[in-house]
């Protein structure tokens, strides 16, 4: 099942999907190279939007949370890649201790943690739960749609190290992205590996930031393709102290998003593209989706109802909506059904494990697709992103296109290793 | 699909199913300690015998030829294990020269060899195929039962490397077990990586050797399950100079066939088993299945004419048949229709990349199935040898055995590695 790309204007996509297929071994080659330099994030999550002139990721979640959606014969997979990534950290581990999010009881979370469990698991580990919430004071179960259950246990904290009631991890394995702060339980644990490490977390992580090291990063891969990086990287610009309770407070976003505008209306004008242009006004941490608001005009931005409808006000803006990132918008004309489809590309290690396209009947081509909503659906990519087709024609074949989207995926899991090497406090001690 | 075990005796390989997935962390663990230790070779296949009171390899393939029987949605673990296996090797390799068997022209032997091209270029390598065939002057197109080419290439050696016209590569993958000897061409070649090493090949492989180090892999195994090694080691002994020719060339041989299945009847007495005990008697080189005989008394070895129906005979003894092992032989009870089903195990540097059942149903369960025949298949593995199921009664679940068989796999492959090392003719420069 390949979802149809409902716009007039496919010929860039499907000649990147050409180049990228008949480059293959200068494209894997080269990730080879990079990865021997750099070290890949623990597991990611990529967020991409396919324009059909345009693809591009939108959001790089450095603590996955969708594992549930994989096709479950892609599970093995992601069990091997588990494997070479425990092999490379900590080949003598026993245990491995999993800290989920502990804010959310979301069912569909808690299939991820169980789906983790189970890869962890069967690479050949102990797997065990700690929560973050310090008023838990016993293990306590939580139950799954499945009827199984979840057992969440009490953090023991010594002077060095962390673990659970007669568990001692080689290695901590979080998965909570810290936007609620970071917990002072997690600090200063020099003798087991954590992972990944705090500085990935909201607490110091910046979107705008990554995605600076991403158009690094796409400018690199465009040279080896002899392409327009654009075709691959989403504009932005940052602003960094935004308040929007005084009346010029929203000057810095006024002012970037009109020269984004007009940097992608020229390109869209370059490439003869006949889409209105439009940014994404985000905050520069994670919120969920909160405080997301598209602009097509920077009117919108005078609009303090609209603003507030988005949940950017002044009543937010003393905490995470201070700091704002002004992102090109990709539309994504993508659709299963009548749905608006968003592909995610899920890696563990360096390796792409699968795939699934986040669908939400009742968004439009240029709205976020990660809300809730009645028609809200996951549907795992049906074919591996490893096996694609060469010589079938651009744009039909599915292995083909998950095969571009794997690569783009990787392309912004390679940006966060940069990101996560120049933003590393400790990074001194390394030279 | 499970095959039927159609033996009255199940309860030691349930048992040893159940031991082995409620050991499932230690036992990966404890490959990754041993992994940290020796070097996988780069591609094994296992045959395996499962008796429902023993599992066992009986053969262990270096140049495996079978990958056209692995299920296509098990690729996908193929060529990420095969991304890993060259990441180690030579990270910024852009060629690999393939160079497979030229003696023959199976069509099942070029769909394999299709598909180590397929994996390894969609591992990000420009493959190309070299012929041993020093008759072979130009290109040359052979046809595959799809319909598709492949197209072997003359070898051009020079002084410290070797490659074809206007391709030089990193890697040379060997898929000719050197059974017919070791081509001059292939000799010193000190710049490039020769994989698997020359010694891996028959002119200096014995499988008396690498059951010594089967055995002592198996103790190691045993010893972490609390288990007895028979039940998983076939019992053997060699015979290093027979001369079929002479009236007393045979007497090695009977003498360990004799001790050997004194031992056998033996061990079947201590575990209840009501099976006639029997060896296997056949060279101690790569055959190809030839020189395999089943001997129940030792008076088998008098018949001289079965001898000779078997390829045992002075004709033949000059040559590969001067070494000979004698092998416990262990019955095959898994059944697949009216088919005795001997399963495969297939491996990509660590990783397990699937399987399937060997059967032929013109042979008896003490029998080699490893022979030309009518009604010869393969059936691949329906499903992951990494998923097991805790949980589920020991023999119901397909996931469960074939994660068993992935783990008895990997011990003949741990072997081979152990082997390798002590057989390698330039060990002394490691040091």
């Amino acid at each position: 099942m390949v979802p149809h790309l409902t716009t007039a204007l496919t010929g860039p996509i499907n000649e990147l999907e050409a180049r990228i297929l008949e480059s293959m071994p200068a494209i894997e080659r080269w990730f080879r190279l990079e990865w021997m330099e750099h070290t890949p994030p623990f597991y990611t999550s990529v967020d991409l939007r396919n324009a059909g002139f345009k693809l591009a990721p939108v959001d790089t979640n450095l603590f996955p949370s969708t594992f549930e959606h994989l096709a479950p014969e892609m599970l093995p997979l992601a069990v091997q890649a588990a494997m070479a990534a425990i092999e490379k950290i900590c080949p003598e581990a026993k245990n491995l201790l999993l800290v989920p999010d502990s804010r959310t009881t979301d069912p569909d979370y808690l299939l991820n943690v169980q789906r983790l469990v189970q890869i962890f698991s069967q690479a050949g580990l102990n797997v065990r739960l700690g929560s973050l919430d310090p008023a838990l004071a016993a293990p306590t179960a939580r139950s799954l749609p499945d009827g199984s259950e979840l057992v969440l246990e009490p953090l023991l904290r010594t002077r060095g190290r962390l673990g659970l009631k007669n568990f001692d991890p080689c290695t901590i394995l979080l998965n909570d992205d810290l936007s609620a702060g970071l917990p002072p339980v997690l600090e200063h644990l020099h003798e087991q590996y954590l992972l990944p490490p705090l500085h990935a977390g909201w607490t110091v992580r910046r979107k705008s930031r990554h995605f600076q090291s991403y158009e690094e990063v796409a400018k690199k891969f465009a040279k080896l393709l002899g392409m327009d990086p654009w075709l691959i990287n989403p504009l932005h610009a940052q602003c960094g102290q935004v308040d929007f309770g005084t009346p010029g407070g929203l000057d810095c976003v006024r002012a970037n998003a009109e020269t984004l505008l007009t940097k992608v209306r020229r390109k869209y004008k370059e490439y003869g593209i006949n889409e209105k242009a439009f940014v994404m006004v985000k905050s520069d941490r994670g919120t969920g989706g909160l405080g997301l608001m598209t602009v097509r005009d920077v009117k919108d931005l005078d609009d303090r109802e609209r603003l507030a409808r988005h949940g950017i006000s002044a009543a937010r803006g003393g905490t995470d909506l201070s700091e704002v990132i002004i992102q090109e918008g990709v539309p994504t004309f993508e659709h299963i059904g009548d749905a608006m489809a968003e592909p995610v590309v899920c890696m563990i290690d360096r390796y792409v494990v699968g795939g699934f396209y986040r669908t939400h009947a009742g968004r439009a081509f240029d709205e976020s697709l990660n809300a809730p909503g009645a028609a809200y659906a996951q549907l795992a990519f049906a074919e591996s992103t490893q096996l694609p087709r060469p010589g079938v024609k651009p744009g039909a074949s599915a292995p083909n296109r998950f095969y571009m989207y794997g690569v783009i995926g990787r392309l912004a899991m390679l940006a966060a290793a940069y990101e996560l090497e120049a933003t590393d406090p400790d990074a001194e001690s390394y030279e």
